[in-house]
């Protein structure tokens, strides 16, 4: 398999460096072979090539079968325009490759839910799967700009039909694998785009008579998080909403560090990454929680690759160091054994 | 004071009745004199006049010194066409008398701490005031239409720099009142609406040196309202961003039944209402709480009619009587002594 690696920024160098470790303790207990090329993105790539995303970049993740991306962005790139910023390397990544499938699933880790900021009857028996349209809405739509001498400015919400039935369809999906309970998300008593995508919701559900459906507007959504998160099995949102709400949702374990992410597009290339950001104030430090690099390395090995006896095998390892109590200091709160990325790494 | 009284659906009546025992309470210790002039809004409207905000109700808000409106919405009128939903009177009367600032201040309140879904250090000495831009953006910009025989479809996020102006003033005369710490939350890193909106900031922020000024993305607003509650002093955002952000943080407390909330103009005129909603199982046991109505009557005479001393006797009533251990059912978590609506308001 051919795994291209964006390592980034921050922190994302030296997660990276765990994800090959695991990669290749997987390859030989299962022989498998992972041959790694790796390439440029976000700061790195503008401090190396001027842009956020080179045209190698991307090249090489076009012939990829999957790509491992650790972080991008920081303060040093901060008072950069906003079109040549270290984000705009993942905006481009995920567009060009037509990874239009978001997967973010967030569990409560028995072991971990004392660091978690809410009361532990209401976040335990959490485990949602929030599944993120990330292709289309605000994010690329047009016109985007300044109008009547910069005194007015206007973003565009636009959405294909084709482009909702294709998330909402994946979202159907993952739901069948799990509780086959699915929340759609939309603000349907304002945008004219919710009443579409709720429109189409209704249409997919004849599909999957088994799953039940539920619509939510994003403020109750908001709310709803909070108050009971383990009301959700599946939740299905637009790109801006699930920008949010996935974020959300991220802090209320209490472990954002362990949190992987997928990024799919209809065949199985995809693009996996860490939920959490590229963290400056602890690079080169030694001590960044790899463990949500290696949960999405699981999710690439069981999504990419269906290489799922693997992908089981790191998750349970990682559940396992951390009941032996033993976590990296951004969960120094849980006890007493923190250990350094390495470590950590070599433990799993 | 011409006080124009639109109770609206499901609770609304019941806790409209508790605004104008405090209010009469009020005028008769104050020798202040109110009238009271109640018209029809949302579901109610629909019923009585076939449409959710009649030519009568606009009329009689326009000619008011301040409006209190009980809640909008329920079940009853959830099939109905999107263009005549209750909501949209709501949406309607902010847009007809041009009410663009909404005021949430979220606080947490000892006596009710321990009903919040977070661990007491996480929220203890949180105090919050939510300003959001209420008429312009997602919500009124045009086209809002599907295309292409269906097949696509499109919202506008339109803002004129005027808007932004007013309403990023509006939070910075509100941040000199308090701690002067001002977090403006956009999407830079996306929209080019938000990019305005931050050089808007910028500028304003020239003309009140003192206060202390954080820019914020909304992803990682959302994810430190739960982290770090306490961090906030004011926020200011657009329209869609402040709906979800403020319907996220009005549950951090455990107390949204006793949120208030104002919208106003650039004079004194202003509509007050509580932040939850219709709350269709409980409507006509006489059990709804009615501190959140309460609480606006208060802002009410704070920010309409500068009673600065009647006001804050009515919040400090509030608290006392929390103190004292009482409560309506919606908050039976925190203890025994649950009362009706009418009794909460008496003692008050
Ligand atoms: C960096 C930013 C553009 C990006 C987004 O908004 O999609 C990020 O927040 C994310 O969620 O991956
Ligand atoms: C009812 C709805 C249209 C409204 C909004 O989104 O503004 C409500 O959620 C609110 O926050 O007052």
């Amino acid at each position: 398999k051919q795994v291209v690696l964006l390592p980034g920024d921050g922190v994302g160098k030296e997660i990276m460096q765990s994800a090959k470790v695991i990669l290749e303790a997987i390859s030989n207990e299962y022989g498998y072979s992972f041959t790694f090329h790796e390439h440029s993105i976000g700061g790195d790539a503008i401090d190396k090539y001027g842009v956020p995303l080179p045209q190698q970049t991307v090249e090489a993740c076009k012939e990829a079968d999957a790509i491992l991306l650790g972080a991008v962005g920081g303060p040093k790139w901060d008072n950069i325009s906003a079109h040549n910023r270290p984000e705009k390397g993942l905006l481009g990544i995920r567009k060009e490759m037509g990874l239009f499938a978001n997967l973010r699933p967030i569990k409560g880790i028995n072991a971990l839910l004392s660091a978690s900021p809410l009361k532990e009857e209401f976040i335990k028996n959490s485990d949602i799967l929030i599944i993120r349209e990330l292709t289309g809405g605000l994010y690329f739509g047009e016109p985007s700009e300044r109008r009547d001498n910069g005194n007015s400015v206007v973003d565009t919400l636009f959405y294909r039909r084709d482009e909702m039935e294709r998330i909402i369809d994946k979202a159907f999906q993952q739901a069948m694998k799990r509780s086959k309970h699915l929340t759609s998300v939309d603000k349907a008593n304002v945008l004219e785009s919710s009443r579409l995508w709720r429109e189409v919701v209704e249409e997919k559900r004849q599909e999957y008579p088994e799953v039940e459906v539920e619509h939510l507007l994003v403020d109750a959504a908001a709310m709803k998080l909070i108050t009971q998160p383990n009301a959700f099995d599946v939740i299905v949102t637009e790109n801006l909403f699930g920008d949010i709400l996935s974020d959300e949702a991220s802090v209320l374990t209490g472990s954002l560090g362990m949190l992987p992410s997928a990024s799919m597009r209809e065949d199985h290339v995809g693009l996996y990454e860490p939920v959490h950001g590229s963290a400056p104030d602890i690079t080169g430090k030694g001590i960044a929680n790899p463990l949500g690099m290696i949960l999405s390395t699981a999710m690439m090995l069981r999504h990419s690759f269906q290489m799922d006896e693997a992908a089981t095998e790191i998750e349970r390892a990682v559940n396992y160091v951390l009941d032996l109590g033993y976590h990296t200091p951004d969960l120094a709160k849980i006890g007493q054994k923190a250990i350094t990325t390495k470590e950590m790494t070599d433990l799993i």
